[in-house]
C-alpha cells in the first residue's frame, strides 16, 4: 500500500508514458490498493499541476469505457522555443554541403528533439484524430514515429522499393519535385485499412512530390489523408503539389558562396507568438 | 508555489521524459519555488516508489556536475512478458508471406511496443554506456530510435545508398547473408566521431551480414562497436558473421505448407526467468 505522494509520482509517469491511452480507474485502484475515490482525487492533483506547468492535459472519461488519459499538449511558448532552437541549429554555415544541400540528419535523428517535434505535431493535429501516421523512408521516420507515439497510433512506413518482406504491395509513381524524376513508392496492403484516417509526416518538402505521392497511395488503399505535417519546407517553389499542409520551419535560401543558410519559423509557428492561434491549442 | 504532492507528479514526469539526462537540483528548486532540501526529499520518495513499482531507477549524483537522473530499467518479468507477447504475435500464421517471409513491419513500427523494446535494450546494454546508437535503414529505425531515446544519445542511420544530403560519406561493401549478394552501405563522415562508443541495433539477423558491415563501417570511422542488439534472429545459420550480439527472439522455422511460424524467446531472455541474469540487471 502506497502513500498518496508515492501514488502521484507513479501515476504521473504511467499516464505520460502512454499518451491517448485510456487507463481505467479500477486498474489504478487495484494496482495501488487504494479506493477509486482516492484515485480520482490523485488525478485531480495531477491534472492541475500538469496544466499549471504546461506538461499536457489529463482527461477523465466517464461511462463504461471510462478512465483517464494523458494528452500531450505543447504550449505555444515551448513550440516557439523549440522551433527557434532548430532554426539556430540549421543556420549554422558548417551545415552547407556541396550542391547547396543542408546537412540535417543529426537533427532529424535526435531522439530528444524529435520527441518534442512529435508532440508538437500531435498538438497541431489533435483535432483531426488520426488512426495512423504515415511517412516515406528514411529521414522522416524518427519524426513520424514520435508523432505516432504521441497519438498512440501505429506508424506506417512507405518504402521506395517494394520488398519481399512486405507481402502484396500497392505501388504508385510520383514525380520527385527536386530531381524531376519519376520515382516509385509502395506500401504493404496489410498496413492500411480502408477508411482509416491518415496523418502524413515528413522531414522535408520542396515541391511536395513525395507528399502528393503519399496522398495518392493512401487514396489507392481507400484510406483518407487528414493532415500533412513537415519539419522543414523550402520557400521556393511557392506552389506545392499538395494544398494543405503544416510546416514548422521555412528554408528561404542557401547561399554556398556567402556561406549562409536562411531559415525562419513557418507562418503557423509565427502566428503562435501573436497569440492568434492560441485558442485552437487549448 | 506548489504543494509537495503536486511537485512529485510534475518531477516524476520530467525525470522520466528525459532518461539519462542529469537535471540539477537547483533547476527543480527554482522552477518549483522550493528549497533544495525539499526537492531532495521529493526525489527520495520518487526513487522509492519507482523502485517498488518496477518503473526504473532514480539516481542522485553528487558534486559540481551533480543532480538527478532517471535510468529506465525494465524488470526481468516485464522483459519476459513483452517477449512472450511478441512471440505470440509473430507466430500468427496469417503473417506468412510468399517466399517464407514473416510479415513484421507492423510490429517493428509500433511506437508502444518499440518503446518497451528500446528500454529493454537500454537495460541489457546499460553497462556498455554507448555514446551513439547506429542502425541501417529501414525497418530497424524505430527500435534503434527508441533505444537511443532510452539512453539519451544520438541515433545514426546508415544508408543503403549514398545521398547528396549526407555530405561526404564512407562506404563499405558487405555480403548480404540472405541474398548472398554484395551490397553497399554508407554513412556521413559527420555522423560519427573517432573513439565514440557505438551500440548497433537492428530488427532482424539471419547470417549477420548487415551487422558485420555496420561493425566494419564503425571501424572505418575509428569508432568502436560496444554491443549489437537485434529483435529477431533466425536459428539458422547458427554461425553468424558477428560473434557477440544479443537477440530477444529466435525464429526457428517457417513452414509455408503447414502454415506454421515457430518462434521462441532467445537464450538471454529465457535465462532471465531462471533468475540467473537478474543480478546484472539491478
Amino acid at each position: 500500500m502506497l502513500r498518496r505522494s508515492e501514488r502521484l509520482a507513479a501515476m504521473a509517469k504511467m499516464l505520460s508514458d502512454r499518451p491517448y491511452c485510456v487507463l481505467p480507474l479500477a486498474e489504478f485502484a487495484e494496482r495501488f490498493g487504494a479506493a477509486k475515490s482516492s484515485i480520482s482525487e490523485d488525478l485531480a492533483i495531477i491534472r492541475s499541476v500538469f496544466e499549471k506547468m504546461g506538461l499536457g492535459r489529463v482527461e477523465t472519461l466517464a461511462g463504461a469505457a471510462g478512465g483517464v488519459r494523458y494528452i500531450p499538449i505543447v504550449s505555444p511558448e515551448r513550440i516557439l522555443e523549440t522551433v527557434q532552437t532548430l532554426c539556430q541549429e540549421l543556420s549554422d554555415p558548417k551545415r552547407i554541403l556541396s550542391g547547396g544541400f543542408v546537412y540535417m540528419s543529426d537533427i532529424t535523428a535526435s531522439p530528444a528533439l524529435m520527441s518534442t517535434v512529435g508532440e508538437i505535431f500531435a498538438t497541431r493535429f489533435a483535432s483531426v484524430a488520426p488512426d495512423v501516421v504515415a511517412t516515406i523512408e528514411t529521414r522522416g521516420i524518427p519524426i513520424a514515429l514520435m508523432t505516432a507515439k504521441a497519438f498512440n497510433v501505429p506508424l506506417v512506413i512507405v518504402r521506395r522499393a517494394s520488398r519481399a518482406t512486405e507481402g502484396t504491395v500497392v505501388t504508385v509513381n510520383y514525380v520527385s519535385g527536386s530531381a524531376k524524376r519519376i520515382e516509385t513508392m509502395s506500401l504493404s496492403r496489410r498496413a492500411l485499412q480502408p477508411g482509416q484516417r491518415v496523418l502524413i509526416i515528413d522531414d522535408f518538402m520542396k515541391a511536395g512530390g513525395s507528399a502528393r505521392g503519399l496522398v495518392d497511395l493512401v487514396g489507392e488503399l481507400r484510406a483518407e489523408t487528414v493532415g500533412i505535417g513537415v519539419l522543414v519546407e523550402t520557400d521556393q517553389p511557392r506552389q506545392k503539389l499538395v494544398r494543405e499542409y503544416c510546416s514548422l520551419i521555412v528554408l528561404d535560401e542557401v547561399d554556398v558562396e556567402k556561406k549562409l543558410v536562411r531559415v525562419r519559423p513557418s507562418d503557423w509557428v509565427a502566428a503562435l507568438s501573436s497569440g492568434r492561434e492560441q485558442k485552437t491549442l487549448h
